[in-house]
């Protein structure tokens, strides 16, 4: 079955590791992110997550990062584990970043 | 300062249930959706998620919901609370759906 | 049939002005942007697009604008006409706004 | 400076060719895809879009493709330009993907 414990690097250079997965399929974990759309120095971030837990190993799933710590915005992840040709555990995953914005007429450009 | 406790509903009548927020902005509770892409019924559904506690009650979150119960696909949403002209708490949010797809050449596909 | 000819307004106040349709469904037009993300004045901006000609007037439509007049950024929109439950034709559509970045490292942060 | 004009073919093995941009930055052509997410057989389908002319050769472009041929669905791509590590020009996108649904309702769905 797909388990996301461990680390899973992706094209960018951004790691993140992912802690013990529960029975409900809940995780938590850290994200090291490789770029940034802010100045400030970048730092681990706290991520909480959910995954499938089907048998055939290809699960989908779906992960929040906060950016408390150098920032006020929030990613989210969403994907589904893939066995590659060579027998490595492949993440494809789509993403959305929420930057923070001062009032609702800026809303339609606060997500990227 | 934005707290996510509590319900709420969205234009489609999706409605959520967050507990308690912790002192670290995790949270969890279940996701009422009103729409589905798949044939089987629909039942609450886990979430969990993270949100920012900034004092200013405009914070950025995320949450994940794992539709495990009736299907085999997964969400995020990402967001901002405002605070609209009546003084009601708005949440702005965008979203991902992942579907689950048979093999690599169509995962081109599977998000929306 | 859903025709696009004309003026539409949405909910941010932006405005476009469709000229007419060929009978390919190619069409052209300006848009008047109500919001931007850049500090330089506003200007109407040329569109092209394509629309289908469904004779049940719920066509899906795409176009590009080209905000070459202030910016050096592309929109693109995608949608579908639909009949209102007064009789007023509505344009749902959803789109991706793409700012120039300079080197392709910063490709990941280009599109919102 | 960037030019459309020509063949390109992306990851999926998908292949397009712009004719003439003008000098408005318009331009048509035909997009021969590789994937679809209808049963009926692919046919090459008509695009038309707008790019900027900058000078750097790092032009912003975007371009709508209509199914009609095969399907009632609607496209949008949106992009840059740039010159990969051999000197060789490479388009990197993003879409969108509008089907056409029975109704509002329904909305919430139609776009990948």
């Amino acid at each position: 079955p797909c388990d996301l414990t461990g680390w899973w690097e992706n094209d960018l250079g951004s790691r993140m590791h992912v802690l013990k997965v529960d029975s409900e399929g809940n995780f938590s974990g850290e994200y090291h992110t490789a770029v940034s759309s802010t100045e400030k120095p970048i730092q681990p971030s706290p991520l909480v997550g959910s995954q499938h837990l089907d048998k055939d190993g290809q699960c989908t799933f779906g992960f929040t990062v906060n950016w408390k710590k150098f920032s006020d915005s929030t990613a989210v992840f969403v994907g589904q584990c893939f066995t590659g040709d060579n027998g490595d555990e492949v993440l494809q995953t789509s993403w959305l970043l929420r930057e923070k914005v001062d009032s609702l007429p800026s809303d339609w450009k606060a997500t990227r």
